[in-house]
């Protein structure tokens, strides 16, 4: 079993830095705070004895050797990066249970045959730079390394320059690291285990999300003077395709859930109508089908709103992924972890989109889910209990063992 | 007759301070561009011969002297200060149309009994800092001068603070100074002069405005694993309520008008459903119980939709007048005006709030108005043609001069 304290203590420390304004974080991908925890956690994987690797886009590799010369590692992890006002264990937990593998395998003095590799993929919130699970995405082949670099923030400033500016470009190539599985412990971020009171999540599939952006066009004019007759109020045309992406969801229930939650308004004035508005339309489903449904929905609807009141409008899918279904063997490597070690656990669909969801496509895959208290993430409030992080970290470890063999 | 070509050549020179992204201005209030334009106009004043007094909240009073040393100046200006992304002349015609009047009284030299003032009041525009016709508020004692320097921008620089850091706090006591009378030209910002081909607006009255900022406040959490009965989507009863206050400024037509320029959304990410937003209603009408009825009904609408939704929700009254009705005499001055001049006029209510409104308390007040290309204000592309410039600095000339007695 791994030392569910240390963990713990490493989540702790992790968590001051980037602080939030609620007792969360804000350690958003390549700002000052990522760069320093990810110097936290290289200086945490060394004391451990590994040789860390950076990769040309960021994401960081521990590695802790095998005994066999030719057997490819057995991966493990997730991201260091937070939402700006998110929870401590999103990602952190994945990382550091990754970590806490390798201390535990120290500790005991086993030697696997395959190495480990703990890893912290760069950018899997996708907040500064959509999408999300950018660089895992990468490393998999779905991007390319130019595309991710030139991917630019609400600032304007482009993902490649401030991977530059803190300092963590690496000279590996991205995606040359072959893999014999990758493992990924999360937090669920929904309510399932905790209401059913389940220790462990046993993730056989992933839910797909579609991210459409919305360009609503009008123009801006006096608030005051403009008779309403003559107004293109694009803030008034988004409210009016808010309420239908909330329709749209709802009418698939319960397989699918919708919302916007970036909303840009322009200019931004209270005595100006707006011009424009920009918003992010966030619609996810375990069925690719429904997804493709609500996504053309969304179109089709937002156009014949638009239209009635004379405002143009514009799409652009701004990031996506089809629904999972991770690796049977991986999967099975955790359910029988849990059985093994006597935790009450059920198989159980992702609902958010995670760095494993990509690794799927080039390795053996699955992931292992703790509960989060009231199903509560992205929100500075996002808790678990240290019972629960150290129930998920052995599952971990044991499924993770299993596959590097001793 | 003033020199319009003066007078148009001025306003192009002043455009080029603060310029914005589509033609037009970003001037805002206590802004260093701000500075820059204040100083451009004083300079003018200065050449002119007038002393330039400046208050303690910045309101600039340039002075030309009258014959009668016991005689009451006579007032005529506007504000230089622009919407982030403003016209070239909004505002700043009315200031620079009463330099007009002082540069042509001494081409003809000609000496007035009354002193003539040209004042630029400090934040006509309300954008950067709430509410509107804040410094000429605080000379007409509707507010107080310490709670105009506590007002806070969005980054949450105080108005105080802003106006020290550009220097232009004067030694003056606000609204110290008593006037025998003040006149405002301001371009319509509306279609009907244009539509009706008429060259001069008699203002007779201008609408009230209610501000009503709203904050909707929900539960920030994932946009993928969070079930649709379990969110708490502050965007969502956001979107409802402005298609409410659409439908009760509709259910008031023509008579009232409304819209949500402001609009914030936290934490504004695209996979984090908003737990708060922020938005400012603007609702007018030139009668205050419409006004009345419609604040009214905006706090209990949403009420009930935040009510239904489980979401909490709050109001503020950040900004708003009364309709006014301006005075009779001046009214008739500028009538008379327009009539000896041959100009084509109608009388017509301001859609939109001026620094006239307020000053309209301590002194005889009224406002002439020139037509603007389609009606459109508060966008860059804001146009009016020269002649009209020229008609309506023409009519302000003499309606001023004819108050001021020769
Ligand atoms: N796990 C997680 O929150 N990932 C961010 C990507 C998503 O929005 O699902
Ligand atoms: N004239 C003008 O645009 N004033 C700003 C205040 C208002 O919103 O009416």
């Amino acid at each position: 079993k791994i030392n569910g304290q240390r963990l713990w203590d490493s989540l702790m420390e992790m968590a001051k830095i980037g602080p939030g304004v609620a007792g969360g974080n804000n350690r958003q991908t390549l700002t000052d705070a990522d760069a320093e925890g990810r110097a936290l956690f290289q200086g945490w994987c060394e004391a451990a004895g590994c040789t860390m690797g950076v990769d040309g886009i960021g994401n960081m590799f521990a590695e802790r050797p095998g005994t066999d010369p030719d057997a490819l590692p057995v991966y493990v992890g997730s991201h260091l990066d937070t939402q700006p006002t998110g929870g401590k264990y999103d990602g952190v937990l994945g990382v550091l249970g990754g970590l806490e593998i390798l201390r535990s395998l120290n500790d005991l003095d086993i030697k696997t045959k395959h190495p480990i590799v703990v890893t912290n993929w760069t950018n899997e919130e996708g907040t500064r730079f959509a999408p999300a699970m950018l660089a895992s995405g990468v490393f998999a082949g779905v991007h390319t390394q130019d595309w991710a670099e030139d991917r630019e923030d609400a600032a304007g400033k482009r993902f490649g320059d401030e991977l530059d500016r803190i300092g963590w470009r690496g000279e590996e190539e991205v995606g040359a690291r072959k893999m014999h599985a990758f493992f990924e412990l999360h937090i669920e971020q929904g309510p399932i285990l905790e209401a059913e009171d389940k220790q462990i999540g046993v993730v056989t599939h992933g839910q797909g999300l579609s991210w459409t952006q919305v360009t609503v066009t009008g123009k801006d004019s006096h608030t005051g003077s403009t008779p309403m007759p003559m107004r293109k109020d694009a803030g008034l045309a988004m409210a009016r395709i808010l309420e239908k992406v909330n329709e749209i969801a709802l009418s698939h229930a319960p397989h699918a859930v919708g919302a916007a939650g970036h909303i840009d308004v322009y200019p931004n004035s209270r005595n100006v109508i707006p011009g424009k508005t920009v918003f992010t339309v966030d619609f996810r489903s375990p069925e690719l089908a429904v997804i493709e449904d609500m996504e053309a929905r969304l179109r089709k609807e937002a156009q014949a709103i638009c239209d009635a009141v004379g405002l143009s409008v514009e799409f652009e899918k701004v990031g996506g992924f089809d629904p999972v279904e991770f690796d049977a063997g991986c999967v099975t490597a955790i359910r029988e972890a849990a059985e093994r070690l006597g935790y009450s656990h059920r198989d159980i669909i992702s609902g958010a989109g995670h760095d494993a969801c990509w690794i799927n496509r080039v390795a053996p895959t699955a992931m292992v889910m703790c509960p989060c208290v009231d199903g509560l993430s992205h929100n500075e409030a996002e808790e678990i209990s240290p019972d629960w992080a150290e129930a998920g970290a052995n599952v971990l470890f044991h499924a993770v063992v299993e596959t590097a063999e001793i």
